[in-house]
């Protein structure tokens, strides 16, 4: 086990609020801890973003929000964890553009400021390495590549769009196994979406070979292996970004996510 | 308020229980009392459709289901309401293909027989028709025209498919209102999930005059109208259809929905 891998999530936070963390992402850390994207927005937009959760729960699961204004992550989730600092950094929107990259967010942070926390599939990735089924971003210590697609979501007020989709490699007779794996984790994005050459095209996904992602790092499609995808949390920051709603909007910079202090099998339900 | 309208849900029941229930749908009937498809299963492929519902719970709200084998309609939903007489009719499939109609269904329930019972949007429009936006299907006295679409479901299993949506024709000016209108009723498929010839396209439905739909009624489409699409609740029974399981499924006549007790505020939430 490497040192990194030994890090508790609050040991990763304390990293990111004292700009110590230098990893390129958080996949692979802290084994069977689950980890959080982050979107903030005026209050004023708070109803139309749940609902636009609850109707599209598979790439948007919300797993809790702060109350307005007040940074502190819900104890639930995390202890002793600010919103402002404790990702490894942030992107700031400004009108639906990306402005800048940011470590920490303290100005950008106001009174009227509700953070959402939205499931992550690196949360089952435990699991499927468990299973012998390491994703091939991991085992290349890389970010999961993720993908827009034209796969819409169901508008929610003020919000709309597309569903964004990470991705991971595996044999075709793995398939059903990976699936099986997946599904529990509902507060994750669970089971895939879509796989194969079928599945990358009902989603609009070009990129067939995984070199050329949208965000996050290239990865590595083997012989004999088809892509399959997974609900992504990206999506809603996206979602807000289409909206056209105006004013300053911050998310966690893809693949750099929220480390959480609640396990995978928190996220889980049984079947 | 003619007599259909004053009948109580209970009525409405033992009409179809006794086999007096003639009209051609539910549509209208007892103005605020929400009403439910209905899709019956066995046992084995319970946790998958449960799933199917929580990932895709536009299409798919699930209000509540039976013990296995016990025909009993959950008290939260309509007292002394059995659902193998209770709807005005049923449709037979055998691996996955109609087979006949019929107004009960006491032969087909079996010791591992659950019945799910799925939102519709029936439930809301009683609000529409307070605030003047009676949907042109009740004003004729029709079923609502529903549509299949290429809107794919987020797999579940066994389960997949697409998504089948109602339409109702509204002015584009009238679009806001309707939308804010039906947003509460999150478990009776809330807030329409595409419009106009856009929405159209993006969910491949080429009957852009309401004539000829997939399932329910033609409606009529007036100048300076334009379609209006809903997540409908025939979803669930296309999606079991399609996904290949063997043996025998029942599931509500589509438009000819199980009356429930429960009141079309009871599903709304607040904003």
């Amino acid at each position: 086990m490497s040192i990194s891998q030994a890090l508790t999530p609050h040991d990763v936070r304390i990293q990111c609020r004292t700009k110590t963390f230098t990893a390129p992402s958080t996949a692979g850390l802290c084994p069977g801890y689950s980890q959080a994207n982050v979107i903030i927005l005026p209050n004023k937009f708070a109803a139309d973003f749940r609902l636009l959760c609850a109707r599209n729960p598979v790439s948007c699961p919300l797993l809790g929000e702060t109350k307005p204004g007040n940074p502190q992550v819900p104890k639930a989730l995390a202890t002793d964890s600010d919103v402002r600092s404790d990702c490894p950094s942030y992107n700031i929107y400004r009108d639906g553009v990306f402005v800048q990259q940011k470590e920490s967010i303290e100005k950008e942070w106001r009174d009227d400021s509700v953070a959402f926390f939205i499931g992550c599939s690196y949360s089952f990735e435990a699991a499927l390495a468990k299973n012998g089924l390491t994703p091939r971003h991991v085992q290349l210590g890389r970010a999961v590549p993720m993908y827009k697609t034209k796969y819409r979501l169901c508008p929610a007020g003020v919000f709309g769009g597309h569903m964004v989709v990470s991705m991971r490699p595996y044999r075709l007779a793995d398939l059903e196994r990976v699936r099986n794996i997946t599904r529990p984790f509902v507060k994750t994005h669970g089971e895939p979406v879509a796989w194969g050459p079928e599945g990358a095209k009902s989603l609009g996904i070009t990129d067939l070979d995984g070199t050329n992602p949208d965000f996050g790092d290239p990865t590595e499609i083997q012989d004999g292996e088809i892509a399959v995808y997974f609900g992504c949390g990206v999506t809603p920051q996206l979602s807000v970004m289409d909206s056209g709603i105006s004013g300053e909007v911050v998310g966690h910079t893809p693949g750099r996510m929220l480390m959480l202090d609640i396990k995978d099998e928190d996220v889980c339900v049984s079947f």
